[in-house]
């Protein structure tokens, strides 16, 4: 396939991405996959890092998923490498997958001088294809070697597959900077996308502070997203404290506001790289039962083919929203129902607004960022989603691709 | 819209539709938003006639699906009356919406001599609009005193939307007779979808028993298919029982098999009309835990937009078939997985099968009929789920269709 042109939606300006201290970092060309560009990262951190991570929910997950949650939870919460390869997964690739993490584990340990139980691995691209481990060993080694504190933005560049720009996020709590990459353009497509997500704090963290911070951060942030409803068999976010800064001074509740935003940043710079995407739509739904209620909801529209070609028409279609309220099976009373679409009520209390616009409200459509907001007036309950329209140009990416 | 062209998996013979014992029907246009064809259907059942029924799952569901779901629970199953408009959902409108129903089921019940609580009532079409109930009312009256048993065929073509092609089907159990019709392409575009489906048998049969019969094959046939994964605020399922044949000598279990067969190659009909189809496609799960689960599986494969995408692109994207595989949330085990299209086997034991020959799965793929079977090798679990691919088409029908 051709490479794909730059999402319209992608960001107009980007943070200054410096360097991350405590971090080493290269990037390197396997031979395996691509040409022209890097397609494998390491990053190298000090001892003493501790790390947190969240996986994709598959129940076919693949190897690296399931080496790097045994490191997570058997390791004691530190880690001294991460290893990424882009354009095979590694995924239903049997006893071969997993020994091919043994292998550049292996690798990776030896040339930073750690123990392979300390080194994460993630796998994008390709499934069901064997992964040429030795190759990717070799490369990885000779990074070990390479390895600079400035090669974030290289990183951010070496992970991706079908993404159409490198994506990252930056944040400040104090003298603690969190920096964070990432990549994933369909929320799968299992031949190359997959969601991968890394942030980086130069501070000391406790390991279970992380890990519920990330986990906290990852379900309003990275699990809010949706371009297709999909769920890759290798989606990652893993969190890296290297512990330059500030020691037991770290004033954690600003970290965490910082981990969040470099998230919130990262997931939806996702949504604007949608496979196909012209639109960003950000769907708020408020009066729900519980957060939990208002994020099904939410997701149920965010999923919903039939809204997404409705904004991708620029056709604020309400009727299509009220459909997915109800399909999502959540309490809801229509009769209580109300539906803006920007600043346009365009449906209240189970019926058309008699005053609304359809030529302000067409108007409005046509924009690039699209607004949904729904009310349901059962109780406070609130979630936010994010996600694209779905467009002429996703059926051209994904039912032309493999072939 | 312009019409759309007939769905190239229209079948390509239909049973002949005969006269069905019992009925009287007759068809109309209402003025109200189409020219130039019917868009209203009375049929008339004979006293006695039980009724079954089986409705959408939506919380917000139209008001004709309220007054329905109230008529069978609370009129001891039976009914006199069915009357089908399409054009207009009478969806998210309110008290308007339930008075329209009464005045619609009121003018129904004075011309054919029987209770408003004995006509069952059904809208397809537009969410939002207020019915004109009036319009509706005075077509039915005047149809009333037209109809005839011979009009099944002007019935199945009054009750489209979006439909390409008129869809019904016949079955015989001896001397009874079962004839069905229905209508869909979406499995919702509720600007114009949703599916409805009615179900006539000449013999009297117990409530009870239809009831339990119905809602049994609904779930393997009607509910056992999608387009995209969206689910209308209308869809019905009705059964009518008219009483001519058999009496007490009528064979259950060849009635029941009868109305399975109709409900079955309906549901197929629809996966034929799916908007934009150019392929169906039947999704076998074996081997899973339990008969729920593999329908949950089947349906997860059946919903995923990659896996859609990639047969309209004619790839037997296997990678994509585990993907959903995993995201379907039921036990599954990457490496007991088998999956096959058609007759090749591709992936086997959690790998791609070495013997699998691209060329001739490519060549299975050009196909219009595509297979998919998934093997869990977890226990006795199976399920069959009906849809059709996902193309430009489905994109155009629904991005560029109420504006």
């Amino acid at each position: 396939m051709d490479q794909l042109p730059v999402s319209p939606l992608k960001p107009k300006t980007m943070a200054a991405l410096e360097p991350q201290r405590g971090l080493k970092i290269a990037t390197g060309n396997s031979g395996t996959r691509y040409r022209g560009r890097d397609d494998v990262t390491l990053v190298v951190f000090p001892a003493g890092t501790t790390v947190a991570g969240v996986f994709t929910k598959s129940r076919c997950p693949g190897a690296p998923v399931d080496w790097s949650r045994q490191v997570l939870t058997q390791g004691g919460g530190t880690a001294r490498a991460l290893l990424v390869n882009a354009g095979n997964a590694n995924a239903f690739t049997g006893s071969r997958g997993v020994q091919a993490c043994q292998v550049t584990a292996e690798a990776v340990a030896k040339a930073v001088g750690c123990r392979p139980q300390d080194v994460m691995l993630s796998s994008t691209g390709v499934i069901g294809e064997p992964l040429e481990a030795d190759a990717i060993a070799a490369v990885a080694t000779d990074l070990a070697a390479q390895a600079t504190e400035d090669d974030l933005h290289a990183a951010a560049q070496a992970i991706m597959t079908t993404d159409t720009f490198p994506k990252w996020a930056v944040a400040q709590a104090g003298d603690v900077r969190v920096s964070g990459i990432c990549k994933g353009s369909g929320m799968i497509a299992p031949d190359m996308a997959t969601m991968l997500g890394y942030i980086f704090i130069d501070a000391p963290l406790p390991a279970d502070w992380l890990q519920a911070t990330l986990s906290r951060a990852t379900e309003r942030t990275f699990n809010s997203i949706t371009v297709d409803s999909d769920t890759s068999t290798s989606d990652t976010v893993l969190a890296f404290a290297t512990g330059e800064e500030g020691g037991a001074a770290v004033d954690l509740d600003a970290v965490g506001d910082a981990i969040f935003s470099v998230c919130d940043q990262l997931a939806e710079m996702l949504a604007r790289d949608g496979e196909g995407a012209s639109k960003l739509i950000t769907i708020d739904v408020e009066g729900a039962e519980s957060d939990a209620s208002a994020k099904t909801i939410g997701l149920s529209i965010a999923n919903s083919p039939l809204v997404k070609t409705a904004v991708a028409g620029q056709d604020a279609n309400w009727g299509r929203v009220v459909m997915a309220v109800g399909k999502a099976g959540e309490p809801a009373d229509r009769d209580r129902l109300s539906i803006w679409f920007g600043p346009h009520r365009v449906a209240e209390a189970g019926l058309r607004d008699p005053d609304y616009s359809e030529d302000q409200v067409s108007a409005y459509m046509t924009g690039e960022e699209i607004s949904i907001r729904v009310v349901l007036g059962l109780g406070r309950g609130a979630a936010r989603v994010r996600t694209c329209d779905l467009t002429h140009g996703y059926i051209t990416i994904n039912g032309d691709y493999r072939s």
